[in-house]
């Protein structure tokens, strides 16, 4: 609800601080300003509204008009919105509102990338919790602009049982079980399998989906075919752009990529000055 | 003095929410667990205080014993730490550790490959105001870690006078000017500067730090002669590390490089339970 | 993570304010005092730990001893808890912590009666978003003490399709099938329906759990045999401790109470001073 | 001052979290909706404001007219007030607005039930500090809008001196006495007293308010002669809708109330959808 | 309750930011420090424990020990507390610790001056409103170690009815009245008055504490007997060291001095490193 | 960027808190008022803008109409700003705004009254960090506004290396040069000297600032001449308007004054309703 808000007022809490000292000696408040935002190479683009939202929170009377939409395909050289207000708050706002847009727009860009690389199978790229601190809100919502889908938004609101849960629960069967009863009926239950055991044992247990973690290529295969579509089947681990297509090929349902979030680079944005 | 307290809140509580549901039902309170963080590639640490504290705010009854320090070289499959407590306290604080570890340390060992690039020239490497908002605090200790120093915090400590500020106050002369009449003493004047002419400004108007913007390498050699010792040279723009070692060699006193923390790869760390 | 320190705080603040003044003036700070929490009816105990809290933040220095668990019957005149610690501190964390286990207690206790009238059916009782604003997670937990589970926390973490979303979505099979193609594979979609057309359609939609609103007993079991375990199946509107268990013999898999949370009476529970 | 808006975001914040997910994909954020606060049963109307301000503090851009002011009496069928704006603003606030105003109707009509039971005596009927943490602002506004009047807030503002101060400072009339050297000159001292002893002691000291703590009726009267308009005389204890009349009659000045605010049932409201 | 660390943790939010750049540089973390507080002035110390918070907020491993209590007359040259721990956290707390000492003890001298002008009349004297934005607890305090007494804290915890709040009501009978039938019990009610036909209604309205504002001592002469004990009277305005014996000589019960805070001048507060 | 912001809201919290019960009884919520803002001594104003900001902060249907700027040399009698609005609104923001404001315009004018005691010479004054804990944001602008220069802001963004520093690092040259190696270019290095040996040091080191600490007239005479305006110089110690004419004739470039805000009467100021 407020969380967006929470991440501009800090980023530009930490940006500015107690004033933009050189724009207060050297910028009189009422000399206006226009300016735009200019792409400088080929992206998806995401965060316009969020870079439109911190210039209002610097100044409201900034007038921000966006010129495209989260999720297009933007070229070299296109102009992504105009800006036209007090030049103080131009500048204060540019570097919170680009240093948020261009990691947004990396992300929908490398993910549109992978979500490209499967096309025509029936696996959808979702992401992981290895998102930046802070920022998770905004990198899955950058997720979605590129195509992809979110995977559970953190601890609280998926049931995701691992290698240790199944170890303190007493295996597979008593882990899931539990989490059934105890747990509210809105929500599948994913659990975690290394090997055909452990995903038998999941499937005898009623898991809703089934990760695969870190299998080979033939392992995954054979898996698919042992699950049967009794349970979805999530592929993880050792996800690339190279080897992502051949994942996709095993006929898994979910293939998730820590790389969306965690190692990407900026997109090439400007904010231009009349 | 509280921001990384704040930004490991903020982490967990993003993360965590209203509760790790997967791990209540299937780990006992009472259950105890050892784990280490181990390397999986080699890089610079960053990030091992932040992570311990990261245990410790999840619960205090963590024990956290780090092997290395910041700042260290870590070969892959070196442990970094070891841990010890509650399994379900280790599981809820595993991510959000590794998150910041990871970025942390791909930032220290990224600076560390621009500082080797440069080694035996007079430049030093800093970085920019490019950091991922709400944790410029890391990035920039981070920087440190790598051997780079830094640039100002953000708008409030050190003042940089550019173009924009340039022409609202009348010209380099008088923005230099007022910045010297205004601010507090304690700060150095930096202006940015696009050609010969404005470096002849900015010395005459008596600049301490003067930012050659976006210039060739031939004009970077020229413009370090005409200031001559009296002023710092900082070189901007355009640097990589293909770049980044003619830079230096043109007698530049300072390189500031964007990319050290707008465009990192997670460094590999993994935690691993007994 | 951090929810029920902020409950606390909250209350302890909007109870205690600038200081308790009474106190102040007429308790010399080194006076030391014991009292123990004792139950004046019988009730199931809920918030016994939360209490405990409370006096850790008044002061750490107070000791707590919980003599009996969270999820107890507990009877008339039994001991719930010993304290002792500087009569300061009892007397300032008291109206806090009763306000709280009171209530807590009272929910569980509720609860418990709701599922004791469904026992020996398939039926569980869960809870709504009918809750205290800004306690939610007590009263969410006190339901589970009670022997109830919970619903969806909030908005975030389920998907629950309502008339006016199928509205908006342009029917049931469209607003089921945006959910399956958008949300995170993990959460299951459940929708409300009023009758056995729109049950009808939802089944063939796929929806994961079927709502049935406001229908009536011979309405909810012609529904529970139309579904044949297609969908778990959730009666919601009506439900009250006497026509529960009627509601439990259609079938039905789930009852949601509204109830639950929003219309209890404090269980009565007194700290006496030694 | 911020009271009310920490709550309202509070509740906004534990109920939406990071998103409306089921709106999100459902409805479209151009999609206009009517809706109106219904009365489902007759009671005193308490919370209309705040159900605005909850709205508005979900998107400024919905209207909200209210029909009908806090403390009227509303009948069953009456509309309380239209709404106007984005279906997913409606959606995204009906919850939280109908839990608050639902509590707090639930107050003022209880307390307009004791009120209506003391009519004609002196008595008047005050609430106490057992208020659901975090909510005492709304609690207690709700008893004055049943026609109560509010004792203290909380431990701050006002004095009331127990047994264990009583013990803690030698003596009633040494509380007394040391209370009125060092508080504020504006608050009036009250004092909580058991027997006939502790009131004349209170009355010698120079108690502005006496309360008598759970005395019969014939005590009450009695005490109620002693003290002969010398002091304020506050009745607490076995307070209940069977039991308050005729306390009120023997002829106490205040008669306070803890089940005002502990133990009350939803009024209830629904927001219907054009 | 969490009002003084609040401060505390602005105060050293405000002072330390992101880091202490000059310490960090040069003192190690380990070096360890000695240092004392001592008085360079004679003055009535206040604030000794606040200054112990703020050096245990910096770092609990701080060793704080104080010699003396707030309320104490301190001599020139006198040690009020020792100090011991890492020198890096003396010096990041000492700037706040002393701000706030400084600040705190120079009230209670100021306000013992006062006391001491008035000693042997009925007269005690009350501090205002007038305090340091964000301070008052502080200052409220430290006025009550300088032998004072508190006026109402706030808006919020006492009536105090002046000109415009009677213009508004119609009449002083009017608004005492209201005041009388809305407001807690536990209130007395004060009102402002200019002139004795104001004083009179008061009376006759049944106010509990008469201003007279801004009277000269005949009039007030006059105004106390009038008034006769049947409420307590108090003088507010042109008070200062010079006029405030012949006040206190008037008869009146109470002198409320805006300069005890709102013009002082720092205490004299060394801390001095071994 | 917020920080006056929070400023406002701490000190009407803290004034206003749950309400402003005497108001809120007698002035109905639609009664309008207007009221002006008046000099009642001579002063420089600052805090005119602060003030408009809690107004609209209570109520942002206030009109605040500012007739004089900060800055300005203000007369007695002379009318600062008009206002008009809700009675309740204008009541409620009068407190606070007069306690900023006066106090704001009292270090203004003090300010001014050194910086007139200097003209004609080099000196500029310039303020410390012993501002009142939480206003220094305010403190310091008001600094600027009575003609002064503000020293650095806090521990964060400027370099002051003091005794205990120069002791920790091994001497003067080492701490010089620790901080040059480490610390941002941007930021001047300034250390403290108590004697010539200490001064030579630290031009040695290549000093950019250096504080001559509590040295008599003939010693700051001569380590000037020292200098050489090799360094900035600035006073410090003993520093009042007496003795600041004389220091500032000796040649030193900065002199820092402490009590510009730590000691300081607050400018008389009214609200005056019509």
């Amino acid at each position: 609800m407020f969380e967006i808000q929470r991440i501009i007022e800090t980023a530009l809490q930490e940006d500015i601080g107690l004033g933009d000292i050189t724009t207060e000696v050297t910028v009189a408040p009422e000399t206006m300003a226009r300016a735009e935002l200019v792409a400088k190479e080929d992206f998806i683009l995401s965060g316009i509204d969020v870079a439109g939202r911190v210039f209002k929170t610097v100044n409201p009377a900034v007038d921000f008009e966006k010129l495209l939409q989260d999720g297009c395909k933007v070229r070299r050289g296109e102009v992504l919105a105009w800006l036209r207000g007090p030049a103080a708050s131009l500048l204060q706002g540019e570097r919170v509102a680009l240093n948020l847009m261009q990691r947004m727009s990396a992300i929908a860009s490398l993910t549109s990338r992978y979500v490209a690389a499967v096309a025509g199978t029936r696996a959808v790229i979702v992401d992981t919790r290895k998102t930046v601190p802070g920022l998770r809100v905004l990198d899955k919502y950058s997720v979605r602009m590129g195509g992809g889908r979110n995977h559970r938004i953190g601890l609280f609101d998926g049931v995701l049982i691992k290698e240790n849960h199944v170890a303190a629960a007493g295996g597979i069967g008593a882990a899931i079980s539990r989490a059934r009863q105890k747990l509210p009926h809105t929500l599948k239950i994913e659990i975690e399998t290394r090997n055909f055991d452990e995903v038998e044992q999941a499937l005898a247990a009623g898991a809703d989906i089934i990760m695969l973690d870190n299998m080979s290529l033939a392992e995954m295969r054979r898996a698919v075919e042992l699950i049967a579509e009794r349970a979805l089947v999530e592929a993880s681990g050792g996800v690339n752009l190279e080897t992502v297509a051949d994942i996709a090929a095993t006929g898994v349902d979910i293939i998730s990529v820590g790389a969306l979030t965690h190692s990407i680079n900026a997109a090439d944005i400007s904010m231009l000055f009349d």
